[in-house]
């Protein structure tokens, strides 16, 4: 017996104590509680648990509170680099798009490459060619802009001129410290057949070079999705998610060493990400419907609805 | 007790059989057995598994006979798109670059990504001006071309085109079909410390879409190594071998499910490969210096050199 949820993720990261207004909390709360009812919706409907996933990244890439797409963080030049993937758990296809600049949703992008193309993965202008033939909406990459993010670049650069900034100052608004964040959004569902996807987008890091690839878009690192083990979704640093291909790492402890959905994602979370001095989380969610939502960090925007349930929504430990 | 070992490959594929003349059998077999006869020696000077697969790729990417830096394959747009990764199975640290026209040796910028950027992965021209800041050479993109890559290019061409194709005619010369090969190479390699490493390199499929990446630079799909468990390099149906996460799935049955080198890299390439419609093959080694090289395509160009051993070489089942 398969229990219908949605799960979603808007990073992971320290807390920066000052932003932690009520007032900002709220917002973040009700971004959350929202996209998760949304979830719930498709889901009480019978729809799928790929038509859930894609739809409420979908939404927290046009929800400029978290970083990805339309609030992605800016890159070191200044400008914003977006990457996303999907995984179907029925089939085991996969999409994905990196380095992409003027997709509105990079998670659509994703979606069209694993249903309308041979091919997993595509980077750059070859990713953005693909998507606007599929008639994927097109923005000029100064959509993506907030003033928020812009002075969190402003702050990063000073950081990095060795400048003394006063990182107390209240021109942090993100209870989540935005300098120290692993921003990246992601769902994860089961759906009313037993079937599983997962999906997963992200801006980036603040003040990245130019091409630099993390784990979400790579499907095993930052998303993996298979109805015999699991669908994960991960926020953190992504070059240690790559190193532990820390998604399939779930399912690859359940497959092979027969241990439950939680044990697994815990021992990824605490043990492998924690011993090469990485940080973040992840959720999963099996073919039962059993939700695991463990991060090592202070804190993750995280919300997880079952159908005819009220969402849960959290976002310190 | 760990027994040093070079293994590489120079992908596998379908057998074209009008082209296997004895005298470009030879050409292959010279070629893969100087490579691991150096290869060999680094291992045999008490150089490291690192060192040893960053040599022998970098050879495979100098030979024009196999589909890695000079000699790649054509884009559909008439260019080169190389991709490449490395993974040091000591640390578990990891390098990859993927879309670069204008690195010589990908795997050079691999290894440099590795060891001199708190990154794991970059795409395109930030992956080339990370490698230029570094020093490694530059070339045009025109060094990449081979008059024999060009003609399958025009033959893949005139296919898509429909175009009624003279498949028997001696245009080939490549004992493995190259209209039906997944032209990557690789290496991986045990060191009298026992330590192990990957790397695995590729000029993609011939007449692929722009921005296409396969499992070459994705870390876990097409390359991996870990000391615990052990290192791979994989030659295949890229999105496939992307989707089943390959490369890991051999170490994490190992991991998890307790069985040999053997046993999971055979299940990887016959059971999980297969069941997803997928050929192709892998190389693979473990801490004891056991190796397994399984492939279900009709061949993979090989070798594998112990120290003091001479060097196997195989194409063909």
């Amino acid at each position: 017996m398969s229990r219908p949820v949605i799960v979603i993720h808007g990073g992971a990261g320290a807390l920066a104590r000052q932003a932690m207004s009520a007032e900002k909390e709220r917002c973040y709360t009700q971004a959350l509680t929202r996209i998760v009812e949304q979830g719930q919706a498709i889901l009480a409907a019978g729809g799928s648990a790929l038509d859930a996933v894609t739809e409420a990244v979908r939404r927290l890439e046009e929800c400029p509170l978290f970083n990805a797409g339309k609030g992605s963080v800016f890159t070191h030049q200044g400008g914003h680099e977006l990457d996303a993937s999907i995984m179907d758990g029925r089939t085991r296809a996969a999409g994905a798009v990196c380095a992409v600049t003027r997709i509105r949703n990079p998670i659509l992008a994703a979606r069209a490459v694993m249903e309308h193309s041979p091919h997993v993965m595509f980077t750059g202008a070859g990713a953005e060619a693909f998507a606007f033939d599929r008639g994927l909406e097109q923005v000029e990459p100064q959509f993506f802009d907030t003033a928020e993010r812009y002075r969190q670049l402003q702050r990063a650069l000073a950081d990095a001129a060795g400048a003394i900034l006063d990182h107390d100052a209240p021109s942090h608004d993100d209870p989540i410290d935005p300098d120290r964040k692993f921003g990246t959004v992601g769902a994860v569902a089961c759906d009313r057949n037993g079937h599983l996807a997962a999906a997963t987008s992200t801006g980036g890091m603040t003040n990245k070079q130019t091409g630099r690839i993390g784990d979400s878009p790579i499907i095993g690192a930052g998303c993996y999705a298979d109805d015999e083990s699991a669908a994960v979704s991960c926020t953190g640093s992504g070059e240690v998610y790559i190193r532990t291909v820390a998604a399939y790492d779930v399912a690859a402890q359940m497959r092979y060493g027969g241990v439950s959905l939680q044990a697994a994602a815990q021992r990824v979370v605490f043990d492998t990400i924690l011993a090469l001095g990485g940080s973040g989380g992840l959720i999963s969610v099996d073919a039962a419907g059993n939700v695991a939502l463990p991060f090592n960090s202070e804190g993750m925007y995280r919300g997880e609805g079952y159908i005819g349930a009220l969402p849960e929504i959290g976002i310190y430990r």
